[in-house]
């Protein structure tokens, strides 16, 4: 039977909308994947009488309450006493959480204030939840039925703790191991992913298969739960081909964080190195690049030729096709790739030129309107599209044209076609 | 008497962690600038029962109730149907609504199944809330006392809604009038700002000043009420005032998006071009120049010299002085500021040189050792930073990187000391 699960999160910062409740999404998301089922969220503030109320409420209507916020050393940190107090349990103090709170500070080379002992204070006979990532320790513990995990609130603490920490505590609830593996697609709207899918969606209990749109991308998860890692892996693969099969080259990766991540290491592995040169995206395509870390070792650079004159003078692109046609046409796009490699020294690059509004450019060309281009050893390819109808909103239309000249690179480098023609 | 408000979120999607609840945020914000005290955020799944159950707990614990999505054609959507059988309304067919949602696919060129007209019937008696930017329309009506808003969930269309329908219609809560300003702090850690502030946000009460910390920067918000507009932003000037004198130079617009916004305007003002020439920040800072709309006129462009063959090739810093000291000195940041203003011809440059981590470089450089430059005509300023004590993330060091060096810009261009030692 699945258990039901409640998400708490304390803390007034959330009802004056200082942060948004991401722990929330993602703790959704990994209980989810679990097996457990989520039914409610509720955010209350720094206030006893109210979170008081609200723990009895959660305890009446889900069997596993997961709350966030509030473990830290202020007096507006008040969720450890207030769920002691609900399940009848004593605060009592750890010496090895002293200890560790301790070891923090002394890492971070700042002084340890006394009121920070205060986190080492824990419900008696609780399963400590150590923090590597802050001072406030997490606990769990079971109490007449109910389930009761507390981590901290900061999101960079918030779910390391969960994943390194409770989740191996919750392994009780869900028989067995889950596992789970997460494909990327790139290259179809999610709406028609879904409607490819959904009777598959809909027919799988074990494994399931659930898609999460993101920006101009899909990922889709498929998650087993069995009884050894070996049984849940065997039944994630027969699903994972079939969605490869009816994808084709559409799925560029497995569990891996983006194009950005996949194009780099196919790259590595080839030798290779890249280069950007963008004009609409502004920088956006070597951003995503150099977030992801270790790219240094793959990326040499890029131009962000905004204005004609840096596409002409850094990147060679022909002022007299700039004169006569704009920058905002195929061969513009090809000539900044081309002119990219050259410049930047490097063996691959991409180029994006386009218009991402809001208003249409000086030559009269349309919102969404955006050239990609691949330059290559042995050819150089341009696209052409259309991103207007996705709702034209500016930062929409250059995080496509970003996904679409990386999708070109990483199709290249799988040894396919990077798409439309060649020039 | 200040009304008490709590936010009942619908969607199943938000409980598997598909979606962030940003609607929720976004509207707290809101609703507590307007004098209203948000006490509760809640989320249900698309199943009646519970959202029944949830819409009786908010009425018993709160006045006002704002709903955010299932307002959909779908069978999924839920909440008309609900909260009208909750508060003893029947559904009547609007027929100017169906005329606008008829209009709306006109407008998109797009065919409308006739499933949309749903989304005509609303509460009998309601105060309708059209919407402009997508289909479902939304509703307000009291019912013994207590007050309901339902907006429709996609953030794109909940926050306009909000601000431009159902605010008007609030209003009747908050006598008179609510104005606010935000004022933007750089330069100052949060923590610091607030223990300044503290006290005198604390005896506030018309104005209120709230702050908002930001990665990286700080937002204060003044609000006032009273009778007239003019009466309240005669409350706010003093506070203002005040703030403006205790932080002085530090407070670098009201009510602007950011810096980069701040910049573009006084560059413009000025008829001066700008450029950019970036390292460990690849490419962000551009980015981030170019999310604002019109950028074209003042941004000419950038070089994103990820390796030193780009900083000596493209921007010319002299490869006797990268062979000696490296990249990641205050000698290369000022040189790639100054090649950056050559190669791109613009009148100002910032540059970013450092160790965005997650490792040392190969300089035995620390993660967060980072040089800002800015060349402006007259001459070229370097600062050096030390960001690792903030936690150490990639991604935070990179922003803050960022907005030191648009924050000396700003500086410049408003004829402050652009910071630190000049060269």
């Amino acid at each position: 039977m699945s258990h039901t699960v409640e998400i708490l999160s304390v803390g007034t910062e959330l009802l004056l909308g200082s942060i948004v409740n991401s722990d929330a999404q993602a703790l959704s998301r990994e209980l989810s994947s679990l097996g457990l089922n989520v039914l409610y969220h509720s955010v209350v503030g720094d206030n006893p009488g109210r979170l008081k109320a609200a723990v009895e409420l959660a305890r009446s209507r889900a069997d596993v309450i997961v709350t966030t916020g509030g473990l830290g050393p202020t007096c507006d940190d008040l969720t450890k006493q207030t769920l002691a107090e609900c399940f009848g349990r004593k605060l009592v103090f750890h010496p090895e959480c002293a200890r560790e709170i301790k070891c923090f500070f002394a890492r971070m080379g700042k002084e340890m204030t006394e009121n920070n002992l205060q986190q080492a204070y824990l419900p008696e006979g609780c399963h400590i939840l150590d923090n590597a990532w802050g001072t406030a320790p997490g606990c769990a513990f079971e109490a007449e039925g109910t389930y009761v995990v507390m981590l901290p609130g900061p999101p960079r603490e918030c779910l390391p703790m969960f994943r390194e920490r409770a989740l191996p505590w919750l392994a009780r609830l869900s028989e067995g191991v889950i596992r789970s593996r997460t494909l990327r697609v790139f290259g179809m709207g999610e709406s028609a992913v879904e409607s490819l899918l959904r009777e598959r969606m809909n027919e799988l209990t074990n494994p399931t298969l659930a898609p999460y749109a993101k920006e101009g991308e899909m990922e889709l998860r498929i998650t087993a739960k069995a009884g050894t890692t070996e049984e849940a892996d065997a039944l994630i693969a027969p699903v994972e081909a079939e969605v490869r099969a009816l994808l084709g080259e559409l799925v560029y990766g497995a569990d891996v964080s983006g194009l950005p991540q996949v194009v780099l290491e196919a790259a590595r592995e080839r030798g290779l190195t890249l280069g950007t040169a963008e004009s609409c995206t502004g920088g956006l395509i070597a951003k995503l690049i150099t977030d992801v870390p270790g790219a240094a070792s793959v990326f040499k650079g890029g131009v962000v030729s905004y204005h004609c004159e840096v596409k002409a003078g850094v990147l060679g692109v022909s002022q007299a096709l700039l004169d006569e046609k704009g920058a905002v046409c195929a061969q513009v796009a090809g000539e900044m790739a081309q002119g990219a490699r050259r410049a930047l020294g490097c063996d691959l690059a991409v180029s994006v030129t386009g218009v991402a509004g809001p208003d249409p450019d000086e030559w009269g060309n349309p919102v969404g309107l955006v050239y990609t281009a691949l330059a290559a050893p042995g050819g150089c390819w341009v696209k052409e599209l259309h991103l207007a109808g996705t709702g034209g909103r500016r930062d929409r239309i250059r995080t496509l044209a970003a996904n679409h000249a990386l999708d070109m690179a990483r199709r290249w480098l799988s040894g396919l076609d990077p798409a439309a023609e060649k020039r």
